[in-house]
């Protein structure tokens, strides 16, 4: 791992480049996708089909053959052990007791004039789910996708999995059963996207697509985006670990493995506020390395984008968080909740010794579909707000017809605007 | 207008081709704004003084020439007549009054084992507002844009706004000022949102970049999307009005008008529930036409993309509003609460006789960024929530740790996620 000292000269440029990752969208996926999306657009199910059998060495005659309806996916839950049903559970339980607290209801009051102003808060009607399959098939994904919508009253959420050479994986399967799929089909890539924003004979359209995919998945999705809505395009995962010195290397050292053993692009950085401390963590990384399965993936992610920082307090290390803008932030020091209230810019705060990054994952609670690579400057995680919408309310009194009608007439006429002025104006001058 | 009628076989086809709106970007127009993106990316300032000089006609020097400080934007305000600054001053009042409602709140539970969980929400800290200059300069684009951020409490709201030929609108600054802007700069197009998202020697980069501008504005916020965050690339103006014939025709004809002055691809639609009513309208609007300044604009718009439509009843027009999902809909009938609680897909529901859409368009509180082209379906109005974001706050007891950990351990064993399973279990194997 690289590292880093806030005391050298050189660190505002070197932490600038650690983080520096471009995400260029390369224009021959673009054009494939583009392709991909006009042809499932145009011809439906066939197409699909055709997509599905070449890309994912399936045999599908009819879309019967890629279609799981609900009872599938219960099916798939009893064939599981009892104690990963009852882990599946409890994540779900827990996931959607959290999401049930963001959940926005309608409000509206009234005015002096008696005009009555709001928002009505309406679920959407149907969306889609996208869950990767393969190498990179998890099932908490699932529920993290899955349970906001359903907690939002969504009419009807649809999953979409592919199934390379027809290998159906039954903890996802389950996973979508306990987090309320109403059905799923076996397709993937930029077919199934497009069949979601378009809708085929068997697969309706929907209103958004949410959930984490390749690089043509997330082409997709932006190419789709204003027929649907979709969820944001995510970037490589990232953790940023502060330490204060209180929590057992050991336990700092398997967080950052716990971020880097997902992806040779994923980014593990730990500051501490004393050089012994990081000297601890190395030490401790260097023995449990040996442990690892994915003991190539740690070494690739945190050769190449880890990084150790020494900060010479508490207050600098949030600073510097607040510019990185972290996906995940682990403050694993004494009285978090002071430092957390420091803290501007982070997908999530896990905070204390306690709180380790991957029970966020699955089951704390909230939501493990956060903002990467700076953009939790402006975005937010997956919620149950990102399954509803607003529509405001206005009710104006024929006393506040008068009143805003008159400013209305104003700053219409001034944008030269005479329908707008007369429509109001017609409204006070019977 | 078209004329359809809800009982004729082809009348599902009929809507959909009224409603079609094919927002296909243009290649040539997408290859312009990436050269200007990469170009104020890389040289900054100077580029930006190029560009604007270039497109806007003007002869700037330096940043100096096109930046104003928040005091000319006061002085703007105080050239302007009495009754317009009052107007101005009444807007933004109610404006802010309804956008503080909708502001969001940290909120946190503890759980039966000790763990915290909750949300810190929390302002964006730099927004950029887009104000289009020329022909469409609209002061309360201004007020609804900015004052949803200085709401929220943004640190710094930007505004930029091209001036061509150097002409500056003292309405256009003067709502500035009341809306919380904190200072501005005259430069427009690509070559502003490039300069905002990326930020220049002269322009600090912000977080999120809102307003409508131009098809090449469109397409440079749609390229800086992830870098910074945007609001949505918004279609044509749209209103739809549902009327049960007790509001006079005159009324209802001024707010068909009043929408379709905007543009020739605005879309004005009006569903009666009576022939006779939708006759009343139609002569009204023969009459009225002659007295409007914009008719070249309002009868290209009718004709092209207006329609009246006769519902057998207004449960059957608010299934026809559920479809088209519009940007505004007036329900201009009695009872009209009753019916709004039938709508599920509305940017704006604009209730009974008194409620033109004008009066929402500039003072009575709403936000008239509204979603268009059907994407109400999961889209919301722009509004403070737009200008916060939410950091998830985790903070796992120690009796928490071994009870999470446990279900934690078990899913990411299935995940093969060996090290995430460690972290877990670290913390309750001491």
């Amino acid at each position: 791992m690289k590292k880093l000292d806030t005391q050298s000269p050189t660190f505002p440029s070197e932490l600038n480049a650690l983080l520096a990752f471009e995400t260029a969208q390369n224009p021959e996926t673009e054009r494939i996708v583009a392709d991909i999306c006009a042809d499932v657009r145009q011809r439906g199910d066939t197409a699909l089909i055709e997509y599905t059998n070449r890309f994912d060495g399936t045999a599908a005659q009819s879309m019967a053959d890629l279609t799981l309806a609900q009872n599938d996916l219960q099916a798939a839950f009893h064939r599981l052990p009892h104690d990963i049903q009852t882990a599946l559970q409890t994540a779900a339980e827990r996931v959607k007791s959290y999401h049930r607290r963001q959940k926005t209801e309608s409000w509206s009051y009234t005015d002096e004039d008696g005009t009555l102003l709001g928002q009505q808060i309406t679920p959407l009607d149907r969306v889609g789910i996208y869950v990767p399959g393969g190498k990179a098939a998890y099932p908490s994904s699932v529920i993290m996708n899955a349970m906001p919508a359903h907690v939002a009253g969504v009419g009807e959420i649809i999953m979409v999995v592919p199934t390379p050479k027809g290998e159906r994986n039954d903890i996802v399967l389950a996973a979508a059963y306990v987090a309320g799929v109403h059905r799923a089909f076996t397709v993937g890539g930029a077919q199934a996207v497009a069949a979601l924003a378009y809708g085929t004979e068997s697969i309706p359209q929907v209103d958004k697509i949410t959930g984490p995919g390749n690089a043509f998945v997330a082409a997709a999705k932006r190419r789709v985006f204003g027929v649907v809505g979709i969820d944001m395009v995510a970037g490589p995962s990232e953790i940023l670990v502060i330490a204060d010195g209180s929590t057992p290397a050991d336990w700092v050292a398997m967080d950052l493995f716990s971020q880097a053993e997902h992806d040779e692009i994923a980014q593990a950085i730990l500051i501490g506020t004393t050089q012994q401390y990081l000297d601890d963590v190395q030490t401790a990384m260097n023995r449990l390395i040996d442990t690892m399965p994915r003991r190539a993936i740690i070494e690739a992610s945190l050769n190449s984008r880890g990084a150790m920082i020494l900060a010479k307090d508490l207050d600098e290390a949030c600073a510097i968080a607040n510019h990185i803008a972290p996906e995940h932030l682990e403050l694993s020091v004494e009285n978090p909740q002071h430092w957390a209230e420091k803290i501007r810019h982070a997908g999530a705060i896990f905070m204390g010794r306690y709180t380790s990054e991957s029970l966020g994952d699955y089951c704390a609670g909230p939501n493990h579909v956060l903002p990467t690579s700076r953009t939790a400057r402006f975005s937010s995680p997956l919620g149950t707000y990102d399954f509803q919408k607003r529509s405001s309310l206005i009710q104006v009194s024929a006393t506040g017809a008068r009143k805003l009608g008159q400013t209305a007439s104003l700053l219409a006429h001034g944008e030269s605007l005479t329908a707008h002025a007369r429509a109001a104006e017609l409204r006070f001058q019977e």
